[in-house]
């Protein structure tokens, strides 16, 4: 077959259907508990997130359609393009076959919008006017904000983390740009902004934090037309995610190949590593040979060193308990650059997943990490964000292997996302001030003592 | 035909050659001129650049072939994408099928690299070691540390104006994590540099003085290894820029429009102006009903209010003397926040076009341009580089046009390049802090009095 890069797909034959794994794990998923230690209901959740959505959350339909609109929506970028890594195999003398869904070519940078567009749609369906959220890095209120615009009709309000909102003033500019309204956490439009601001007015804040001010100026929005929205975790974004993973399939189709030998993401909250990997454990479940990889930061080692057990989704313990990987709620990981991956917890469907045997994990150390990014930079050309640099440097060690084996394998990996508005690890990199830091196992073991009497999932 | 928003083409069907539009010109090209009023000779050129690249800054040919190693360089990212405007049509209620040329999937998202890399290659094919240039905004300083950094065995050296690099310190980082050396200018590795900081320590530097640096650090190099390089301006410039126009052929051929009514692209230096133009202009020589527009920054109106004339490129009057539209080589613009738009002067195969007839030209004032980018993010998603929105702007007038006559025209342009790292002219435009400037007519009739005695241009 003759050279080809990239591998595009038409638009009508971009999926028409999301992908959800949960019917068919294993095992079945341990359910969200309330505070009372028993099962949430769609109810409880109402005042949180519409009901369409709370539908998908909760469903063991394994293929749900994406409707029309949708799908015109996605169409501003997506099918995304799958892309050969010839000049990243060659700087490897790797025999293996390296591929990589860029997901970077969404208008904010990264896969998040494939989640966006569908919850800002399915909220405004539902009536809403107003979306609420919280972002650190400034990713997801981007791809919110972007969303929001889009769609039209409905108003975007971005909490975010103070010490970020300072130190990243063009996140804040591009959330703007797209109309979104995007304020430094705490705030004073909120109890628990006001509250924290009284006691600690000169606080950074936190994404904690954060999350109790947008969930508050949800619910408590009297004309009862805002919801909150979250940008990982949860199973509706990991369904909303499978687009990517499906796509490449039939991308990997258009060149012959049948399977990838291996998959790799990174891992923070899980959606980039879910939308390239499920399609993939569907077939695996199925029989197929394929190893699939998370690539999580050494430093915030949520799949290769913490138990799977019931934990909140945040620090200030307002969501339900969830049944995943976690560190402990009051886990606070290193100030390392790849701002989407400190998270203490995981989705509970990646979780489940790594549970019953589906993936692997591999915790990577953020220098390594920043020396793969720099590679592929100066390869392939495109500058890789910090989180998606984990998965390179997986993509470079599983490369190795096969040159080292002689193996002639198929690597496929989510590009989750460009660096261009990310460039300080880089260049800290460059000046030998990037630090790599150690998970601190006395700490974890600490905040997960704190945990004695959650109830255990089955 | 069936909605479809991307328009992609084949690797394969990139294409194999350049086209150069001097040899069809109505009038000849006025050669540029050195200070004896004489032809500049191609030996006089050497020093500075190679001579593969001087000869076809020369040629008369039409076609000139694209190396085969170019091209694979060049599938990193292209051919780019023709996308159909479907959302910002129906915003506008425009009978107009508007098109746009998508260069803003390059890695350093704008076009400049489309140059960038054959200029690279070409001097690295001549034996180069080290390539030299100034940047102002940053977009061509990145572009060429790209282009070094894929190509390999090329070292690049920016001078960038001091008062962008202090403002714009993550333009430095991208060159920096690309491989290339960023300099504030004035500096102190060169004698133009010293002499100016021994008189005017605090001075914020100028594109003028930042030439002057990187022709110096080219030409004194003792190894001879070391040329200069520019990103717009010079007919191998406009030359390598026509692939987006013979891109574009074949994609609007791809859905069957024979040819497009209007042509538009933003001018500056006049590169991308030309990529996207210069082949339609071929179409217009020999008969096609082809609408050509430049859109210029109202403060800064080459190709509006300048004269036809000879005058230097830059302001230091290192450059030999260009036929070519020109506010005078001492003009200061206005600091609007289109940077790469701020040029006294135009290219003059651009300049040549316009005084024979082939194009028209419109000055847009910088508030309806970001107007026209707010749109245009908000409706089909991308946020558009300051300099892009002149073309949006320009698009925007002729589909209204088209709406007001009830003509279902097909308008094709440039989209040159994101903004997702020009974010603070969009801030300043929604927090009311935006000016549009006037054009200073007195200023620059004195500006163009200097340049009595100088020849004029057949």
């Amino acid at each position: 077959m003759a050279r080809q890069k990239h591998i595009y797909l038409d638009e009508v034959d971009m999926p028409k259907q999301w992908y959800n794994l949960a019917p068919d794990l294993p095992t079945p998923l341990n359910p969200p508990l309330g505070p009372d230690g028993k099962p949430v209901t769609p109810e409880m959740l109402a005042p949180v997130f519409p009901m369409n959505l709370i539908e998908q959350e909760v469903s063991q339909e394994r293929w749900i359609d994406i409707p029309e609109e949708i799908r015109e929506h996605l169409f501003r970028w997506r099918p995304s393009p799958l892309v050969r890594a010839y000049e990243l195999e060659a700087a490897l003398g790797t025999p293996a076959k390296i591929y990589y869904k860029n997901e970077g070519v969404s208008p904010a940078g990264s896969h998040k919008p494939n989640t966006a567009i569908p919850q800002a749609w399915y909220n405004k369906q539902f009536g809403i006017k107003k979306l609420t959220t919280e972002t650190g890095a400034g990713q997801w209120g981007s791809a919110l904000s972007f969303a929001c615009s889009v769609i039209g009709g409905i108003e975007c309000k971005v909490f975010m983390v103070r010490v970020s909102f300072e130190q990243k003033p063009f996140r804040k500019m591009l959330m703007n740009t797209w109309g979104g309204t995007c304020v430094a956490s705490p705030s004073m439009e909120t109890q628990a902004g006001r509250d924290i601001l009284a006691q600690y007015p000169d606080t950074p804040g936190s994404l904690g934090i954060a999350i109790s001010e947008a969930v508050e100026a949800a619910v408590s929005d009297p004309t009862g037309k805002t919801r909150y929205t979250l940008g990982s975790v949860l199973n509706h974004v990991m369904l909303h995610q499978s687009i990517i993973g499906l796509e490449a399939k039939k991308q990997l189709a258009k060149v012959g190949i049948d399977k990838p030998d291996v998959v790799i993401g990174c891992c923070g909250g899980g959606s980039n590593f879910a939308g390239i990997s499920f399609p993939f454990m569907y077939d695996k479940i199925h029989g197929a040979d394929i190893q699939i990889i998370g690539a999580e930061p050494f430093s915030c080692p949520t799949l290769t060193k913490a138990p799977f057990i019931y934990d909140n989704g945040d620090v200030a313990q307002m969501t339900p308990l969830l049944a995943m990987h976690s560190l402990g709620h009051n886990f606070v990981p290193a100030p390392i650059h790849a701002g989407g991956l400190r998270y203490h917890g995981m989705a509970p469907l990646v979780s489940a997943a790594l549970r019953d045997g589906l993936m692997e994990a591999q915790a990577i150390h953020q220098s390594e990490c920043f020396e793969a990014g720099l590679l592929f930079s100066k390869t392939e050309g495109i500058i890789p964000a910090p989180e998606t640099t984990h998965a390179i440097a997986a993509v470079i060690r599983e490369a190795k292997k096969a040159k080292e084996e002689g193996k002639e394998k198929t690597i496929l990996f989510n590009f989750s996302g460009h660096g261009l508005m990310d460039l300080v690890g880089y260049d800290k990199y460059l000046n030998g001030e990037l630090h790599d830091y150690e998970y601190p196992e006395s700490e974890i073991a600490l905040n997960l003592e704190k945990l004695q009497g959650y109830p255990l999932p089955k």
